[in-house]
């Protein structure tokens, strides 16, 4: 799936990765309005205004991206009927072509991290059936277990060509807390870091990368440089991009000298651009075109700060 | 909620919690064999055989212990049906007058964790009305992303009586890589525990203890007593006892001179207790009596422990 990836990013010439973390109020008044019409303003409701949000953009968006990064929890808020649009989500992509990369966060020991493993990336046996439950390409892992957390993942990544990004330093203000913290002379994301790379090396695809890859956040570039060096065939999954602060230029460390290795997210800088000043001229009813403008900017935006 | 959990467990005399943790290898061939016929070898067979297994024992035990812990891992991999059955599942123990510790260990970063508490412990709004999606009392959350991961959950704790029991020390035999890596001169799980204790000191309920509370576990009981000193407040939930390794004994470090303070999980060895030797007599059509009987005799190493 890591040569998917490549190849999809390659095809594009677009490193980048929309997340669909929709809030409600991110999604339009008109399509909030017609799904409780629909089923009132109830959880389904609101799970079919994410939904109807999201197939929009997704269809404004497809021919140019690599790969979309839908938030489980935005979905989880809604309880079940979330959950149901998040796979909805999930299988749509999938069938426009993109990589799916389920921003899940998971992370337990032995069995139990299987069990999401096998949920997430894999295929459960029931009976003589098995069956795909969520059924994402890639998912994002908190390795805060250590490696009786992250192995499991990486066995179901293994039998069913899938991969996963395990949080290294990850975007937010307070993320130094523990991340930063010095062991042995040198910050714990580092460590992180060394261990993601010797997961990685039994997983290394066609195209030089390995399916263990790593988030490492826009807002540390510094930090970015050195875990770039750490981790040479960790593909980097960098948030933090547009709404949190980070910018083209902050990009560069993440990338290898071969224009490849990292993989940009912007959730609200693109899903909700219409509501930004620059793209206001679209109006509010067409806000998944705002969205199709908004990605050509970051990409033209990546694209420069890279050459 | 952490007074109704304290309420719970002095009521009981059992400072128990059963993790729901249904495997499918762990299911009765009867109780599968009815759901199938029902609903095929199908992702929905496999979620009303857990829902069935779980109620049996839920009602076989509720008498007798304070909490139930369902690992919602082990209904994700069965994807929208296994979560289904998971909120089956929080809705039946609430009704029976269990409190409901939901073992998601999520974490994640400002409004995305917020949508996590939301969907697990707090309500949302959807136009004029508002839900609850999962609706679980407590939730695990996983620290590394730092304090803007975890104050969300506190926040909605706040708002809606609930808790939290932070990742600290976990029991399985990795967890050291990255929890014991020495800090200022101490194990980084020492400064995860610090910060719970902290984070916990506005939420102290009449009972004496926090809405944050710790995971710490069993496996590891002279970091536990460490812990115990450090996080006087807060409750400590207690993997790994029984099918990991730990012992009666063990336990003693994690509780309170008061004989409070640690409440202790066990998921296969209760759950499953059919299928060990010590309770084969049962046979597997009476699984859910099995279970009974290991929750006495768990009670009952623990008080001769404490005692």
């Amino acid at each position: 799936m890591i040569d998917q990836l490549v190849s999809n990013i390659k095809k594009t010439q677009a490193p980048i990765v929309v997340g669909l973390d929709p809030m409600l109020n991110y999604i339009p008044q008109h399509v909030q309005k017609k799904a409780y019409e629909e089923y009132g303003e109830t959880l389904r409701g609101a799970a079919e205004a994410i939904w109807q949000f999201n197939k929009a953009i997704v269809d404004a968006t497809c021919d140019l991206i690599p790969a979309v990064k839908p938030q489980i929890a935005m979905y989880e808020q809604f309880g079940v009927e979330g959950v149901i649009a998040f796979k909805k989500t999930v299988d749509y992509c999938k069938g426009k072509g993109l990589v799916v990369i389920g921003d899940i966060k998971r992370g337990d020991i032995g069995s139990t991290s299987e069990a999401y493993a096998v949920g997430h990336l894999g295929t459960v046996q029931v009976g003589a059936m098995t069956y795909a439950g969520f059924d994402e390409d890639f998912a994002t892992v908190n390795p805060y277990l250590g490696s009786d957390g992250v192995k499991p993942f990486i066995k179901v990544c293994k039998e069913h060509n899938r991969g996963i990004f395990v949080l290294v330093k990850t975007s937010n203000p307070s993320s130094g807390e523990f991340q930063d913290q010095v062991v042995d002379g040198r910050p714990l994301y580092e460590l992180v870091g060394r261990k993601v790379d010797e997961w990685g090396s039994e997983c290394v695809g066609e195209c030089g990368y390995s399916a263990v890859g790593a988030v490492v956040g826009a807002t540390y570039p510094e930090m970015g440089k050195i875990l770039r060096d750490i981790m040479p065939k960790a593909y980097i999954l960098v948030p933090g991009y547009g709404a949190q602060g980070g910018k083209g230029k902050d990009l560069v460390p993440f990338f290898n000298k071969d224009g490849l290795g990292a993989i940009v997210n912007s959730s609200r800088g693109i899903i909700a651009a219409y509501k930004q000043e620059a793209y206001a001229g679209f109006g509010e009813a067409n806000y998944a075109d705002a969205s199709r403008q908004a990605v050509i900017d970051m990409r033209e935006d990546i694209r420069s700060a890279l050459s």
